[in-house]
């Protein structure tokens, strides 16, 4: 063995030490949230400071900054190697440009803002928030000049949930879905063919939910010897390794949808997660290569197989076995009509998939304008009303289901949303170009045999986990760039058909 | 702060950072057992493997070496320090006394052996498994060299389950134990007034029979915000810390004993785990001193409360309201009575209360004469055929109903076995003792009133954790060493009672 491979393999063992804890530090997280009992919950808070604590530790220690400067300049090393070098040597400079003190200060900030935001939410008074907000920016501003940037200050933020997406095609692309959507939006609430949707919200078994969203996860091809299904307040996909990749979702027993689009949504996820190759497995490579790659494939399957009509061909008969009777006098394109119901509303997270988008970019907009210094914070709720003004035509009726409503901000997660609406992108580029392979999607979708679908999404995306990076998916997949014509023109066609605008 | 106090501190902190491992670990043993997707356990292993690789490093390390002899050499620690150290002494003598090449021979052995015992179990071939225990106890008679012995070599196997346990303890109390045992059980074998039970086996509702758990373990005292009931195959509790202490059983339809013993015993270790003192969270004190004052604990409310009548009388209406109607016609002795049957059977883990204790005496006279090279491993189907001819008066079909019924040699665990017996005598003393504090026993059984019973442990045992040891425990509470009277007194008035031997 040269001197190169020992090094290969120690670092291997090193990352794979690493991965361990991060996968019990995972199990640790899913159990919290699906029953873990209350008062253990303080001593257990201990083990992940532990846990956390050491592999933060590893990921900056002396070792590891050997292990980066002596690997990067092999030329010997294998594909598998070379990308983790990458992928460690990001969260080490990350990770040691702030100093010590300075990042401290900062973990201890984000912990009080947190709680500050959720009594601020609660009393939906944005000025006990502010000032924490307004350390939030400086830090993160201060963290930009240590990290440094290239273009647009905000770009290093993006970069963090996005590699490679920066300002400028951001600018572009939003701008477009901005300009088009905005129409469509007004033309639906001008429109007279409202669709019903009374009938959707009568009494449906929790259990009976439970039983149609396993069935729907099935389909899509979700490996049960790989996962499970299980309920929590927030539903969240979580992939502990490619063999464990679990499920929660959440049952509302007055509007079923909650559960079924909310378990799809999941389930999307949750298939990336578990395809991704066995190669990688014990390594930092073996996840989602982005939020926004991550977010195309729940969207793809939320959206463009759960509210497709084709999809409900087959499936509607087996919901209706499941209810108590709410779709007896409802035909399958009202049951259609009503679940792809758009108007404009306040809470992003309750939003449809039409104005789903313009939350986001107002999010984007201010998020790029306080890292510019073209908007200041204690403007942020003035900002924020007229954004939804202008936009979706309403105006928040109180901070609180405005500007106040996410909690992305008290943890300083600046540069997140955009991967929400870049994952819907992503997602109707890569319908565009699975529709090559796949001509008789539909059809698929009618006869209820969805694994094809999985098994292109595999071999395009979910295979590579890290070893590719998000924009080099989409080029490789479709042949260009990010381009918001193919959601905009789904968006037109469906919406279009759905309130019979033409 | 002292030099001696800023050691202190850095060992506590030591300590603590294992201690959060082994709850990472056990969270991972527990998520294996109760519903881990299968194809995720490969990668989970390594993880474990990682996890306990560092616990073990930990325990054995310079640093841990320099801790326990500078903190032995002083006088101001705090008792709880003191104790620390000592735990963590035994440990590091116990890993570093064997040299690592055998200690690494041996980890593999067991693993192999393990595999070997189940095939060898399947199909009933001793001289399948006999060369993996021959060399399972050849090393451990080596390793006996390397840590020494006082009085007899079994005693050091006895030491790490039951400190302070000799073979002359045990050869006296066992002793006793056989010959008063023995004569009962056929007396019983003999008696004409044997129990009606066919009632039992009729179909009981698994969901119900968790209902009744549930409700048994309310009345216990077990704390549900500090613990959760779940399924397993082989059931078990589990102490991740004092705050969070899980439970499991089993269900069978048509046995519900199955599952009500099964809790209750469980929910017995679970009371310990819950209410060892919140000043030991975190150290390697926080758990209960030994198996046998563990299974003190269990088995008292398995058999002392479990299989009282005064306990029915509280809650055999309530277990009649759950069952399909198999006992409407059955009165509350008849219900005592078939709960209470005793008959010689061939597997341990089936016995009775009063057959089980001749089952660990076979193993125990086994282990010992192994250790002393009195009994050869060839010649173990043998000796314990013969055994359980002259005890219990049955004779095994095959060794897989014999010698090879349990897991535990496979392991290399020897020493193990006395401890479920030692735990059953222990209850027997403690009852003795607690009916002087609380002579309306049965009068709060029959109210439903077990509360008294649970803080009565808890102020006697529970709270210590591992701050004192087992016979410390007995002597404190109890004024006498271990006596196997109460245990052979109780066993005579009940069976004689139930078998109406007089």
């Amino acid at each position: 063995m040269s001197e190169i491979q020992k090094l290969e393999a120690n670092f291997l063992d090193y990352v794979k030490k690493m991965s361990a804890y991060q996968e019990a530090l995972s199990l640790i997280f899913w159990d919290l949230r699906t029953g873990a009992p209350k008062k253990g919950v303080e001593q257990r808070s201990e083990v992940i400071g532990v846990l956390s604590s050491e592999v933060f530790n590893m990921s900056t220690s002396e070792e590891m900054a050997t292990y980066i400067n002596e690997l990067s300049k092999s030329h010997e090393l294998s594909e598998i190697t070379k990308k983790m070098v990458e992928e460690c040597k990001k969260e080490y400079d990350r990770n040691k440009k702030i100093p010590a003190e300075e990042y401290k200060e900062y973990v201890i900030l984000q912990s009080k803002a947190e709680s500050v935001w959720e009594e601020a939410k609660g009393k939906s008074d944005f000025e006990l928030f502010r000032p924490y907000l307004e350390k939030l920016v400086e830090m993160n501003k201060r963290f930009i000049q240590y990290w440094g940037y290239s273009g647009n200050k905000y770009n290093t933020l993006l970069d963090m949930y996005e590699p490679g997406v920066t300002v400028e095609v951001l600018d572009q692309v939003f701008g477009e879905l901005r300009e088009k959507i905005v129409p469509l939006v007004k033309a639906i609430a001008e429109s007279s063919n409202k669709p019903e949707t009374s009938f959707l919200f009568e009494h449906f078994p929790k259990d009976k939910q439970r039983d149609f969203s396993l069935d729907v996860l099935k389909q899509m091809g979700y490996n049960f010897n790989a996962g499970r299904l299980d309920e929590t307040v927030h539903p969240f996909a979580i992939g502990l390794n490619p063999g464990d990749v679990r499920v929660t979702t959440k049952y509302d027993e007055s509007d079923f949808r909650t559960a079924v689009f909310g378990t799809i949504h999941e389930g999307g996820h949750a298939l990336y997660e578990q395809n991704v190759s066995t190669d990688l497995i014990g390594t930092p490579l073996c996840s989602g290569t982005s939020m926004g790659i991550h977010e195309s494939q729940s969207l793809f399957y939320e959206n463009f197989v759960g509210r497709n009509l084709s999809f409900w061909k087959s499936n509607f008969e087996q919901l209706k076995s499941y209810s108590t009777g709410q779709f007896d006098h409802v035909s399958i394109e009202e049951f259609y009509r009503a679940i792809n119901e758009s108007k404009p509303s306040l809470i992003r997270i309750e939003a449809d998939e039409l104005t789903y988008p313009l939350h986001v970019i107002v999010r984007y907009e201010i998020e790029k304008g306080l890292f510019n210094d073209e908007i200041e914070v204690k403007d942020l709720p003035q900002v924020w009303n007229e954004k939804y003004e202008q936009y979706l035509g309403i105006k928040p009726d109180c901070d609180a289901n405005g500007v106040l409503q996410d909690v992305h901000w008290s943890g300083g997660s600046f540069g997140y949303f955009p991967s929400y609406a870049l994952g819907y992108m992503y997602a109707a580029q890569l319908k565009n170009a699975m529709l090559k392979d796949l001509p008789n999607y539909d059809e698929l979708l009618e006869s209820g045999d969805l694994l094809p679908i999985k098994e292109w999404f595999t071999e395009k995306v979910h295979q590579f986990g890290k070893m590719k990076k998000p924009l080099e998916i989409l080029t490789d997949v479709t042949g260009e760039g990010l381009n918001a014509k193919h959601l905009v023109d789904y968006l037109y066609e469906k919406y279009g058909q759905v309130y019979q605008l033409n």
